[in-house]
């Protein structure tokens, strides 16, 4: 598609924030193209749209909206946060709705903003939960019960659809629960409750309706939240204050614990209070805990959250593959941080870790028909580990939509006169620049390919800031009109051209992409003896369906012997396979029926040599069960 | 101690059970001395049992009792399963009266039991929190709150009462309860309640009921209860059937699954059934069961349970060191039903694993003062992990007290003209054969040491049965009055000495123990490069207080270079230590603030050698916080 909206479209929209280096170039006047953005995030984004619609009407989800303004006489169905399932929703559709006209989308947006005014009570108060039978019981359970964080996504998909329609209907039933909310909760002293929400999301959404409407309440509230949390005030529950980033106060936490999106979200709202306050001790504790987090927290394909056990970080190098949790939430909040830090600082480590993510942690969790879904993102599995269309505990599906629906906005950003191009895709983008519009135009295959062309059609001088990949360790070039540029621009930066540029002018960009084999840490155990094979921005993965016969686990690669990559047409939807040669390493006989013997007591058999093919991590578990491998035994 | 006890304390009173094979030799009959069992088995057994007692009290759990009865207003405390601690602890206690006479502890005792009398109500019904104002909610939410658990553990208590002290009055609240189940739980088309536990324990409790009584009707209602899991009956809360092992019924069991304390009792319960019926098929399947378990489920400690989420068995070779959960009522379940399974079989490889779980995977959980616990028993930990004087879920201090005390009951037993010896330890028994006593005193250092002289003193003809451990790879050897017997017996069997035994005959078994290096099945992800140490029926660890400065982690041994044993009689109340020579690996600076870089990308800092301490896992966490290590970098 192309891009077609004037509105400013902003995901976060940080134009008056005094504290923001970027402003990101709205979603609006982004057009994505090609195989994966192009095809996927259209066709297979408002197929995934419908797909939810329907699943929020099977599970109850919407009924519980009609059953509080009394169209419906069934009990409450489901967990106590549905409503969030279609705030989300609504955001996920606005957004689709910013990138173009989609009359079917738009009605059933209608349907649910008329569903959601409808429970809306005289006061402004609106949760589906808490309403009729369970009125009395409001802000009586704000640490388990997810009140806050429903307000949260609410006002969120509130401020996407005024950004994406310029209608005003969902923002004024989002004020009246905000302003209730501003009436309710606020410090010591203020004769208000000063209670906070088990899980974060609030203070993000009212920083952003801050922004959206001018209102200081909203920022001095969500101030309010950020700074009550690690004082205790989640103690008592089943699980610890730890699970709730509550053991302390953000100035004093020195690493992420506990549930991990909980966690990403309040990283989300801390970079928003920097972004308007300009707190610079708060911005580098988030650097810190960003260093920390990427340096020893994290696995090589983005995610994070290692434990089933409270959905939540581990230890440091702590990492396990097939026990893996890494929710795709969590991803999706450690995305929304990046872009934060991104606009903060424009330190090409967040657009990094952000591209990375989206690749790597985000798209795995998205069938490539659209249609179901992963919540939990194992690096490796037997073949037991399969998408679902929906979960009974559903946050996963809307916020992958709502992600891929706000895409573009993630793309382009402007700082003055100055334009950063922080991810490649075929497509094109409208950008102000000071009163005139810049039009670029990128023709590339990326994510399957490395030459990226830009075309650049505006006047006058400005300067393109294009990122330089971290994982591009073997140089990239760059070329304007066919002419090399500077020295060759480093990995990890960004590359800055200044010029007087005229329409029509061309920079093309060279990241090669080589087959690259990645070890880990020594302290992270389960890949002791392994690596893992990445190309380009992309991590990959053996499925057993490409190796019948074979144990995935005894299967071994040997860095020296590179893969070479070919381009599938026909595969998984259009996708770049690696393939060579592997060695299969048979378990020896003496194994049979024993866990441990006296070391080295029994023959090895020699290994054989046995063909490998590896796919793109993103794209595993959309064919036959089967096992599936990230780390790959070396040798 | 020497034995005292006339009556029959038998742990498992198998005496009338018609597919027994073995019949323990009573408790009272068999006393402990040395080191380990000798001191630690008496002294802090009863340091143990009155601490626990004072958490009994200081934890309102006997208050719980005491408002029931009407003498005590305070509100109900604690868990829904807390009166199971004060069974568990009479139980215990109960057993130490068997060993001899305690005044103090016999008081205690009495006022335990005359604080469950009070509290039991006209109609039989004995559980103090579905007492009072839940007493109408009696058999509501079996799935989640224990109270067939409780009422299980009254049962054992009641039964170790009865056969340590000859008194039927705790015994007598017990039938009363048993009575009531009878008449409230049954089959379909009995009119009564199909209901089980969400917590196995009744099952192998009505069974030993049984046996104390021989009344039918309690092993009809054990029969019951365990036939009726695995058709979901306990579906629907927040943890699936699985959890429950209620997802088949156990004939169609191929593996353990689910909560391993919870998968453990089953399996006792299961033996026990086993035991009256003679059901071939159903000890089959428990062999298969176990088999499984030993060769994909379990740690090198002997330890069950590998998952924090759900306290849980995990997937096959899912044998995480640091996030090992291996909660020491699992190993104690474990080692009772291989207890069972011995008495059923014969067969060496359960008292094997008995062994191997007493001292590594039961014993860890005890401090070397006998006041403190562990409830989760890493094989890895940063120095986080400390022992506690009690939990809030305390299953496993009183667990462990009564494992203790009626540990003098699992070393010997008797198959018609056969006396069996299934552990060594220096002490004396007196054995029931036929009519006749044989006197058996064992002299031994074991398992510091494996040489065991075992004067007999009896008349006439009979069989002794010795164990030669499956990890005496080395070969035993066996003499009788200096003369060697037979050809060297093998490992994982019991050498059968059949001979006309006259008073004083002398049998020396000679058990070889060197310093061993295990290596662990090659997908065990954790274990890949990494060896373990042990000696005889020993696991060694290395403690961060033995090598100051070093980074366990990056400590290697090299089972080429073998590690030299010395007897401490200072260290940790007196053990065998490891010493020799190990490699510091440093960790290249290369890796600083990164996880993952191209394979062999840096530079290779050689090792250097530093000397190597290593203590016995049972005896770690006894001394400062620091670092604990199991599996050792290999090379």
């Amino acid at each position: 598609m192309s891009p077609s909206s004037a509105r400013p479209t902003l995901v976060t929209d940080v134009a008056r924030s005094p504290h923001a280096r970027l402003l990101p170039v709205p979603v609006g006047r982004v057009g994505l193209e090609g195989e994966l953005w192009g095809r996927r995030g259209e066709a297979h984004l408002l197929a995934s749209l419908h797909q939810q619609w329907e699943q929020l009407e099977a599970t109850g989800r919407l009924e519980n909206f009609r059953r509080v303004s009394g169209r419906s006489e069934r009990p409450y169905a489901g967990r106590v946060f549905n409503d969030s399932d279609l705030y989300k929703w609504l955001e996920g559709a606005s957004w689709a709705l910013a990138r173009g006209p989609r009359p079917d989308l738009a009605r059933l947006v209608d349907q649910g903003i008329a569903l959601v005014e409808g429970a809306q009570q005289p006061d402004g108060y609106l949760d589906s939960y808490y309403s009729l039978e369970r009125a009395g019981e409001r802000w009586t359970n704000l640490r388990d019960n997810h009140e806050l964080y429903c307000a949260g996504h609410l006002l969120q998909a509130a401020v996407a659809h005024r950004r994406a329609t310029g209608s005003d209907r969902l923002l004024r039933v989002a004020t009246r629960v905000a302003d209730l909310l501003c009436a309710e909760f606020g410090p010591p002293g203020s004769g208000r409750r000063p209670g906070i929400d088990g899980h974060q999301e609030v203070e993000m959404a009212l920083l952003e309706l801050y922004r959206e409407t001018g209102a200081e309440r909203y920022l001095a509230l969500a101030r309010h939240f950020l700074e009550s949390r690690g004082h205790g005030l989640l103690a008592g529950g089943w699980f610890g204050r730890a699970y709730f980033q509550d053991r302390a106060p953000f100035r004093e936490m020195d690493r992420w614990e506990g549930h991990a999106v909980r966690a990403m979200y309040y990283a989300c709202g801390l970079t928003d209070l920097y972004l308007e306050t300009g707190d610079r001790p708060l911005l580098d504790n988030l650097g810190r805990l960003f260093t920390r987090m990427v340096s020893r927290q994290i696995y090589v394909s983005g995610g994070v959250g290692s434990r089933h056990d409270g959905e939540a970080f581990g230890e440091d190098f702590e990492l396990p593959n097939a026990q893996a949790y890494t929710e795709t939430c969590a991803a999706i909040g450690s995305a929304m941080w990046c872009h934060r830090m991104l606009l903060a600082t424009g330190e090409a480590r967040y657009a990094d870790l952000f591209e990375w993510t989206l690749y790597n942690a985000i798209l795995p969790g998205w069938s490539l028909d659209g249609l179901s879904y992963l919540y939990v993102n194992p690096l490796e599995d037997g073949g037991g580990h399969r998408r679902q269309h929906w979960y009974d505990c559903s946050c996963c599906p809307p916020n992958l939509a709502r992600t891929v629906a706000s895409l573009p906005g993630y793309l382009y950003a402007t700082e003055g006169e100055a334009i950063w191009v922080h991810h490649y895709a075929q497509g094109t983008a409208d950008v102000d620049l000071g009163g005139r519009t810049v039009s670029l135009t990128q023709r590339t295959r990326y994510p399957w390919d490395g030459r990226i062309e830009l075309v650049v059609n505006g006047q006058g001088e400005f300067a393109l800031h294009l990122r330089i990949p971290a994982w591009c360790a073997e140089g990239a070039s760059l070329t304007v009109n066919g002419e090399r540029v500077g020295p060759p621009p480093a990995p990890g930066t960004y590359a800055v051209l200044g010029r007087r540029w005229r329409p029509g002018d061309r920079v093309q960009l060279e990241l090669p992409m080589p087959v690259r084999h990645l070890e880990a840490h020594p302290w992270v155990a389960e890949d002791v003896g392994r690596v893992a094979v990445t190309r380009g921005p992309l991590l990959y993965c053996l499925e057993g369906v490409d190796h019948p016969g074979a144990v995935l686990r005894d299967l071994a690669v040997d860095p020296a012997r590179p893969l070479s990559a070919a381009w599938e047409p026909e595969w998984l939807g259009g996708v770049v396979v690696l393939r060579g040669e592997g060695r299969a390493h048979p378990l020896p006989a003496a194994w049979e029926g024993r866990l441990y013997r006296p070391a080295g007591a029994g023959p090895t058999a020699a290994p054989r040599p046995v063909p490998i093919t590896a796919v793109p991590y993103h794209a595993w578990g959309n064919r036959a069960a089967g096992p599936m491998q990230v780390w790959l035994r070396r040798g």
